[in-house]
């Protein structure tokens, strides 16, 4: 190959519930070369969650530390839990022509979308908002109070659609899937993101 | 789904030899809803193309009465013959809002780049120059003198790749092919081809 690229960022986000960790999951083994960022939180680790793997779960004040040495590229506070991702290690792997890979919310998303405009931004869509309330309801995870609040700031959450590059309907998830796969792919066919010589 | 989508006009071109031709082929069974455009030329059809099945073929005097008549969105005379992209299909199927794709050579893209920038342009490169030679000269349908002709056009012609939106190195049929078809799915999923209610 006698064209090199830049490392690109690729943002998959979403309403919560909509399917993209699932999404997320399913794609990174299938697409070669694609570094998942590792978040830091302040929520309790789920059953099977690792630090380090999942998530860095952080206290309470070791992230306040980490917002004021400006180690996030996003933070936020999304049902008193905080969420950021750690700037330095997607900053050195895209200089080091890596791609990255986030999945995060949409607040963090626009954050990102602030400072790193050239990223991919992938915005998962439920395919109709009914379907949505049966997954949070089965997913098990949530209280009736905290999917009604999920549901409301979905419903908020998908008039930023127009502010990402692209849109994913979850409405079948092989199909889904296939559709995140070939934006990477595509992505990386972009004049735009190579190197001329 | 409760998205609808403006038709998109791809257009797949590089240098002759390129194998674009073979990458179309593969990648329109395998991608719905893909109407190919049929140009018009003066050229001797091969053996087994038919008259509006691989091309019109139309006589010198024909050819330039629909240039009068600005019936083409591109045309050009390349190497004695002249080919040229009939307007009213492609537009009226836009219009519907199906996808159409043009293969066409650099000359011919170039012009339609200037009278539909909307259209997304993927660049056909060979792997190496010399992988060129070996295709022109094994295809058996050129004189020594046309391939010297063609390589020198096909060494200009890479140069008008920045102006493209996409390159995909031919260097491995399946995945050339892969990789046009991500193209497609991925244009499709873009936010700016969606008309949004």
């Amino acid at each position: 190959m006698y064209m090199t690229r830049k490392g690109i960022l690729f943002i998959i986000s979403g309403p919560s519930g909509v399917g993209k960790g699932t999404i997320k999951k399913a794609v990174l083994p299938r697409v070669g070369d694609l570094l998942e960022s590792i978040s830091a939180t302040t929520r309790k680790p789920r059953i099977n969650e690792e630090h380090g793997r999942e998530y860095f779960f952080l206290t309470e004040e070791e992230f306040k530390t980490w917002i004021q040495q400006d180690k996030f590229i996003e933070w936020a506070n999304v049902y008193s839990n905080m969420y950021g991702t750690p700037r330095e290690f997607v900053i050195k792997k895209l200089e080091q022509g890596k791609d990255v890979l986030l999945e995060i919310d949409i607040q963090g998303a626009l954050q990102v979308k602030a400072t790193m405009p050239e990223g991919v931004f992938i915005f998962i869509a439920p395919p109709a908002i009914e379907d949505l309330v049966d997954r949070l309801c089965n997913r098990d995870q949530d209280s009736p109070e905290s999917i009604a609040a999920r549901l409301a700031a979905s419903e908020k959450e998908m008039s930023y659609m127009p502010l990402y590059d692209y849109v994913v309907v979850n409405d079948d998830l092989e199909d889904a899937v296939t559709k995140t796969e070939a934006i990477i792919i595509a992505e990386r066919c972009k004049i735009s993101n190579l190197n001329m010589g």
